[in-house]
C-alpha cells in the first residue's frame, strides 16, 4: 500500500510542479509581462491548463485514491496520510464532476463577462453587463448541481472557498457581525472627537513608498531569499513553491496607506504560505486551509498589528526616515487616529475596520437572492443602493461606485465575499488567544519584535497547512468555535477610544 | 489533407505553447526568481520539459508528418506548408532518435558537469572538472551516432545548430578568417599608433548603464510594447511569442561597454525574434534559420553598426546626457578608437572584433581533436596553452583564463562555437551588401535613422523565419555563397585606419 500511495504522490507532485508553472506565467503576466505578450500567453496558459485539467482527473488517480484509502484512514483521521487523501479526493472529486465541456464554457463566459464588467465600471453602464452577470449566476446553479445534485446551492459554492462553512452557520456569524457594528458606525457617527487622516495625505515619491514596503515586510519575517515584493494593479500574493512565495503592492502617490496596508495584507498571506512544513512542499496540504483562514493572516498583520497604537509607535521613525520632512510634526497617537478614521464609504477595499463588514453583509444579502432566484440581475442596482441606504446611510452616485465595483460576481465566484468577513472574525479570534498567551504583545509591537507573534501563528495555524477544516483548526488554536464576539469587542474597545464614547 | 495539416498544426501549437511557457520559466529563474525558488523551479521545469517531449515524439505527429508531406511538397519546396513540413521533420525525427533514457541521462549528466565546471573555474581546477568533460565528449558521440548513424560525428552535431553546415565547410570558412586576421594582429601589435579607451573606465552609475541601454534598444527599434530588457548575470536573449520577446543586458560600474554592447548585441537577436510574419506564431518556422544567422543579427548591430565611427558620433551625446560631465572632454573619434582597441586577450568574451575569431579557431580545433579522439581531456589545458601561445603570443597564468573560461562543453554542446564566427562572416556579408543598397548608410546611423537599415534586415532575413536554409537565406539576400573575404575586408580597411598600418 506504501507504494500505491506513493505513486499517488509522484502523480500529484508532477501535476502540482506543473500547477505552479501556470502561476508563475499568471504572476508574469501581471506584473512583468509587456502588453504585446497576451494572445501568447493565453494560448500557453490554456494549454497547460489543459495538461493540469487531465492529469488531475486521470481515472487512475481515481482509483488510486480508492485503494489507498482505507489504509491511510486507519493511521487516524489527523495523519498525513489521510489528511493528504480527503483534500485530495475533495480536489479530485470536484475536478472530475464538472464536465470539462461546462468547463470551457463557464471559463469562456467568465472572460468574456469580465471584460463587459471593465467596460460597463468604465461607463457606469449596469445594463451591458447584466446580461453577463445572469449568464454568470446560471453558471453558478449549474456548477452547484454537477458538484452537489440536489444540496442547497449556496453551501456547495460556499464550500469551495471555505471547505465545511455552509450557509446556516455563516448567517448567524455575519448577522451578529453587523449588528455589532451599527451601533458604533451610530456612535462614530454622532462622535465630536477630531480624528483627521490628513497627515497620510500629501506627495509621496513611489520609490520611498516601495522602500518603506520592503522594509516593513523584511522586519515582519517575510523572507526574500524566498520571495519578492512588486508592484502590480492589484495587490495580490501567489507562490510556486514553498520557497518562492510572491507578493505585490501598489501605490499611491497622494494616499500613503493604500501601499503601506497593501503590502502589510499580502505579507500576511505570505507568511502564511511560507510556513507550511517542508514535508508538505507539492502535496495538497500545502495550500492552507481555506481563504476565510487566509484572510485571517492577512488581517491580522494588516489591521490588528499594522493598525494598532504601538506598531504605529513603532512605524512613525519609519515613516519620518523614508519621507523626510513629511512627519515631523505628527505624533504617534496622531498616526494611529490617522489610519483609523472611520466613516460611511462607497468603495469596499477603502473601507475601515468597522465598516468593512457591513459591505461583505450587503454583498451576501445579494448573491444569495441572486442565487436562489429571489432577486433579479435587473433589479440589482436598485437594491443595492437601497442596502447602501439602510448600512451606511448613503447612496452611490452611479452604479460604478455601486454595485459595478468588484470584479468577483463578473469571474462568476459566488460564496467568495463571506471569506473576507470569516478572516475578520477569525483574525479577532486568534488576536484575543494571542494575546492571552503573550501579555506583552503590545510591548513587543512596540519594539518592532515581531517574531513571536509569527512563531505563534506558525505553531497554531502555519505548520498544519490544510490538515483541518477551518473549524477544527480555529479550535485547535483557540479552543473556541468560530464566534462573532470577539471581533465586536475589539471593535468596540478600539474605536471606543478613538471617538470617545 | 488540409484537415490534416490543421490537425498537425493544432498540435505543433500546443506543443509549442508549452515550450513557450517553459521559457517564461527560464527567464524567470534567471531574472526574477529568489534564489530559495531553484528546487521547485526544477520540479516544474523537468515535468514541463517530460509534457512537451511527450507532444512532441508522439507517433500520431510522426503519422501526420508522412500523410501530408507529399501534399506539401507539390505545393513547392518554398511554400510555407513544404517549409513547416521540414523543419517540423527534423525537429521530429532528431526527438524521437534520442532514447529519452539517453535525454534524461545526458542532462542529468550535463547538470553535472555544469556544477563541477563552476567549481573548476572558481578554483582553476582543471583536473577535477576533467572526468566530467569526459563524459559528455562521450555523450556528444552517442548523440551524433543516434541521430546520424555512421555520419561524421562532428557534422551530425554542427547541423543541430546550424542546419545544412558540415565540417568540410566549415574548415576553410575559419581557417581563411584566421588567416586573415593574422596579419592584421601583427600590424597592431606593432603599431605606435594611440589607441586608448580610458574614456570608457571610471565610475558609470549602474541606474545610469540600464536607462542608456534602454534608450539605444528602443531607437534602434526594440518595441517595448512586445518586449522587456533586464538585467542578469550573463545577457540573453529569450522569447515566448512573437510579441514577448526579452532581453538582458549586465552592468559592470567601472567599464561602460559591458553594458551597451551587450545591449546592442541582445537588441540584434530581439529584432530578429520580433521580425517574423505574424503568420509564422508558434509555428516551426518562427524561430530564426540558425544560431549563425541569429549571431549575424546580434554582431550586425552590436559591431558593423554600434562600433562604426558614425554610431559614436550619434552616441556620444547620449553618453553625455546619462553621465554628466564624464565625456566632457572626450571627441567623437576618441570615442570610436576607444570602442575599437585591439589586442591579445585571455577572455572571448571581452575580446575585440579582430582577434574574436581566433578564440573560434582555437576552441574548433580542440573540440574537433576531443570528438576524433586524438586528443585526451586530461592533455586539454597544455593544448589550449600552446595555441593561445600560438594565436596570440600569449599564455593564460591558469586555467580559469584558460580551457575553464567557456561554460559550453560543460553543457554538452560541441558543435556550437563555429557559429559565433559564421555569425561574423554572414554580418560582414549582409553589410557589404546592405551599403551597395544603402549608400549613405553611415549617414543614416549618425543621424541615429536606424529603421532603413532594421527595414532592409527585415526583408531579407527576418521576414523568412527558418523557411530557409542559412546558405540559402543568405543567397537569396546577397547573393552570395558564405565567404569570409568580406569580413577580412571590413576589418583590414577598419583597423588599418585606427592603427595606421
Amino acid at each position: 500500500m506504501e507504494n500505491k500511495f506513493a505513486e499517488l504522490r509522484k502523480r500529484y507532485e508532477e501535476t502540482a510542479a506543473l500547477g505552479s508553472a501556470r502561476a508563475v506565467l499568471a504572476w508574469d503576466q501581471r506584473v512583468t509581462m509587456p502588453p504585446g505578450g497576451a494572445p501568447g500567453r493565453a494560448r500557453s496558459m490554456s494549454a497547460l491548463a489543459r495538461v493540469v485539467h487531465g492529469k488531475a482527473t486521470d481515472p487512475e488517480v481515481g482509483r488510486l485514491i480508492g485503494e489507498t484509502w482505507d489504509w491511510a484512514q486507519a493511521k487516524g483521521p489527523d495523519s498525513f496520510e489521510a489528511a493528504y487523501l480527503r483534500v485530495l479526493k475533495r480536489d479530485y472529486d470536484r475536478a472530475t464532476r464538472l464536465p470539462s465541456d461546462f468547463v470551457a464554457e463557464m471559463s469562456a463566459a467568465a472572460s468574456a463577462a469580465m471584460a463587459a464588467w471593465e467596460a460597463a465600471k468604465k461607463n457606469s453602464d449596469f445594463p451591458s453587463f447584466a446580461p453577463h452577470l445572469e449568464k454568470m449566476v446560471g453558471f453558478n446553479r449549474r456548477q452547484a448541481e454537477f458538484l452537489a445534485p440536489g444540496e442547497p446551492a449556496y453551501d456547495t459554492l460556499l464550500d469551495l472557498y471555505e471547505p465545511g462553512m455552509r450557509r446556516a452557520e455563516l448567517e448567524p456569524l455575519l448577522g451578529e457581525l453587523a449588528e455589532g457594528m451599527k451601533p458604533v458606525i451610530k456612535a462614530i457617527s454622532e462622535s465630536s472627537a477630531a480624528v483627521s487622516d490628513d497627515t497620510l495625505k500629501g506627495d509621496f515619491d513611489e520609490k520611498a513608498q516601495l522602500a518603506l514596503a520592503d522594509e516593513l515586510v523584511r522586519e515582519l519575517g517575510f523572507d526574500f531569499t524566498k520571495g519578492r515584493q512588486d508592484r502590480s494593479v492589484h495587490p495580490f500574493t501567489t507562490g510556486f513553491s514553498l520557497s518562492d512565495i510572491r507578493i505585490t503592492t501598489w501605490t499611491m502617490r497622494d494616499w500613503l496607506p493604500a501601499c503601506v496596508y497593501a503590502s502589510l495584507h499580502e505579507c500576511g498571506h505570505a507568511l502564511y504560505a511560507m510556513g507550511a512544513p517542508a514535508g508538505f512542499e507539492f502535496t495538497p496540504l500545502a495550500g492552507g486551509a481555506g481563504l476565510g483562514v487566509h484572510e485571517s493572516q492577512s488581517r491580522f498583520w494588516e489591521n490588528f498589528v499594522g493598525r494598532s497604537r504601538p506598531f504605529c509607535e513603532w512605524l512613525l521613525p519609519r515613516l519620518r526616515r523614508h519621507f523626510p520632512g513629511k512627519f515631523d510634526k505628527t505624533g504617534p497617537e496622531e498616526l494611529y487616529r490617522a489610519v483609523n478614521k472611520s466613516g460611511p464609504s462607497f468603495i469596499r477595499v477603502e473601507a475601515d475596520e468597522v465598516t468593512y463588514d457591513m459591505h461583505i453583509a450587503l454583498r451576501f444579502r445579494l448573491e444569495t437572492a441572486l442565487l436562489d432566484g429571489s432577486l433579479k440581475v435587473k433589479d440589482l442596482p436598485e437594491a443595492w443602493n437601497a442596502g447602501m441606504k439602510e448600512l451606511f446611510g448613503i447612496v452611490p452616485k452611479n452604479d460604478a461606485e455601486g454595485v459595478l465595483q468588484d470584479v468577483h460576481w463578473s469571474q462568476g465566484t459566488i460564496g467568495y465575499f463571506p471569506t473576507y468577513s470569516l478572516g475578520n472574525l477569525m483574525a479577532a479570534q486568534l488576536n484575543e488567544a494571542m494575546r492571552a498567551d503573550m501579555p506583552d504583545m503590545d510591548g513587543l509591537i512596540a519594539r518592532g519584535e515581531f517574531a513571536p507573534l509569527l512563531g505563534w501563528l506558525r505553531e497554531k495555524i502555519h505548520v498544519h497547512g490544510a490538515r483541518y477544516f477551518p473549524a477544527d483548526l480555529l479550535r485547535r488554536a483557540t479552543g473556541k468555535e468560530r464566534d462573532a464576539a470577539p471581533f465586536v469587542r475589539y471593535i468596540k474597545e478600539k474605536y471606543s477610544g478613538i471617538y470617545g464614547f
